[in-house]
């Protein structure tokens, strides 16, 4: 999986767009993942809307990751699902998911970041790096300096989340990250498509200029 | 699995009371399944308190099914999941469940109960029977003649779900239902075990009297 743009749908924040244009806009912008992340669905909208987010993601050779909602993740086919401190403990998410799917744990401090990887994470979500609206839950702003100090410590793929944008997308990219994960940034954007692109071009832009050697 | 009182869990409509002592006063009294359903709470939740809810089942030689969330159930080692029309589609939870495990469907009319046992349920509920205020998405009332209804067209287990008390239990018997499924007439009851004990009372003694040759 490439994690430069991680695009985690919210209907809520869509201004009235349908979560399948959110997602076809999102991939034509180059998202690399996209994260159904729809805390009101009940199970059956996840799974109708979700097959059709496999089909694109699938289409776009972009991954799914399907939020909190393993049974719905598994039905999907998805490539794996996200969960929070408050979803299903992190080894029974990994042993429910078996070892082909991808599990990734919101994280918010170096210890979780340990425990998490210890329980069988494959990536953390780290945040919330900067303020946000986007989450009701997502606690105070951590800074980009967590994901330095996570990445010292565990060597797994990192995503910072949680008010990120085109002007602070970079810090959290020389921090280490190896993407960033973007709600609101995307979702709720004039123009998708165009938001995306512009996110991913400085993701990958600060990752070319981090591997040259200095 | 013995179906004769099924009773679901609310949290909302407990009184204050620990869900937890809920479940424990309802097997007290005769409960022969636990349904866990706390539609608010978080999985992790789910699972920490349905790890006693199992226990509790076991010890009491009590089916324990945990409604929608399929992968809670899966991680609890439920007896099985409960899902209503908006949750899973039928034949995805068959299908993530396994043939171990028993699959339960709400259905409000013969249509609903012919395409879920067609797409693998194990069980019926059907209501809303009586008028209830303990589900939002109850519906309107579909009286106990589609109980009678649907056992001439199916051949599973059927409990009655929706308004039934100490006064009616025998009506959803005597149409033909396995059990009945109650929330407030057991949670919220002055006297849980007391509740559950009478309720279980009525269900047998109107068995009983089916049974006999007239």
């Amino acid at each position: 999986m490439k994690y430069d743009l991680y695009v985690v749908t919210s209907s809520e924040l869509s201004r009235g767009r349908d979560t399948l244009e959110v997602v076809q806009a999102a991939l034509a912008g180059g998202a690399t993942i996209i994260q159904l992340r729809e805390k009101h669905w009940p199970a059956r909208k996840l799974v109708e809307v979700g097959r059709e987010i496999r089909r694109l993601t699938l289409k776009a050779g972009a991954g799914f990751i399907v939020n909190d909602r393993l049974d719905v993740a598994l039905a999907l086919e998805a490539d794996g699902v996200h969960i929070g401190q408050e979803d299903l403990p992190v080894d029974v998410a990994r042993s429910l998911l078996g070892p082909g799917k991808i599990l990734g744990v919101s994280v918010g401090s170096v210890e979780e970041a340990k425990e998490a990887i210890a329980q069988g994470a494959d990536y953390l979500g780290v945040g919330s790096i900067f303020a946000t609206t986007s989450k009701a839950d997502a606690g105070p702003p951590v800074g980009v300096e967590l994901i330095r100090q996570i990445k010292e410590k565990v060597n797994v793929p990192v995503v910072g989340i949680g008010g990120i944008n085109l002007s602070n997308a970079a810090q959290v990219i020389e921090a280490g990250a190896d993407g960033v994960a973007v709600i609101s940034a995307v979702v709720s954007a004039d123009d998708i498509e165009s938001a995306a692109r512009a996110l991913l071009k400085v993701v990958q832009a600060t990752k070319a200029r981090l591997a040259r050697p200095r």
